[in-house]
């Protein structure tokens, strides 16, 4: 695996380099939030869209207003998935798991993909658009 | 949404009420472990079945023997998904996020589903076998 810290935050999300963040979740709890991981899910397509976290107002805001919304662990706030684009995350289901520590949101997106990053043709994507390649440990772009 | 600390194991794992576990990621963090969450989704269905965790070692057992593996953060030690039961999880695909601080590990099970919990008629599921209905607050069992 490649060394995170050398590398900068467009070679981290395009790149080809295998760089993961085991620091991630102690991040995650430095917010001060009690939280738990949902996986949304493209209701149609069954792609996981995003793994994102929600704390008990994102949660309400999410069944409210049926529309998927995370705690953003980075700025401490909620965080309403398409507020500012409009690429709302329209919800479709909710489901929980055996011992209620975990949730599957499954989504309707009103535009494409929902990452932040895009093709090179400028086309929306989803998260998961790199796969690892188990031979050379390298990422492969599926949506270049 | 339910009083957790007034019901049983049984209850939060098989029952309606809608109880989650806000304090989850809080105890995963306990355990001491860097960690990143995993969301493991069957590569056939696309049903998602069971979002977990994963430190080095995890991730390496998986890539070196292509079956998923995990850290048991209650257990605190790795989890091979199937060591007892022969229920593995064969490993067909691994997917990072964006920012790289998530997994996506698509795979096929050896057996039926993957959950400790199993259905009236003894049959294996997965474990977001509940839905939450809006109207209600309460779950519904999919597949009792």
């Amino acid at each position: 695996m490649a060394d995170r810290t050398q590398m900068n935050s467009h070679q981290v999300e395009e790149g080809g380099a295998f760089a993961l963040d085991f620091d991630k979740l102690e991040k995650v709890i430095d917010c001060g939030q009690a939280l738990v991981p949902v996986a949304v899910q493209d209701a149609d397509s069954k792609e996981v869209l995003v793994v994102a976290y929600v704390n008990r107002s994102a949660l309400d805001y999410t069944l409210e207003n049926e529309v998927a919304t995370f705690w953003s662990t980075s700025r401490n706030e909620l965080w309403i998935k398409g507020a500012t684009s409009g690429d709302y995350l329209d919800l479709v289901e909710v489901r929980v798991n055996c011992e209620q520590n975990s949730l599957v949101y499954r989504v309707r997106p009103n535009a494409g993909g929902i990452c932040h990053t895009k093709s090179e043709a400028g086309e929306p994507r989803d998260c998961y658009y790199r796969r690892l390649d188990f031979e050379t440990g390298e990422l492969k772009n599926l949506n270049p």
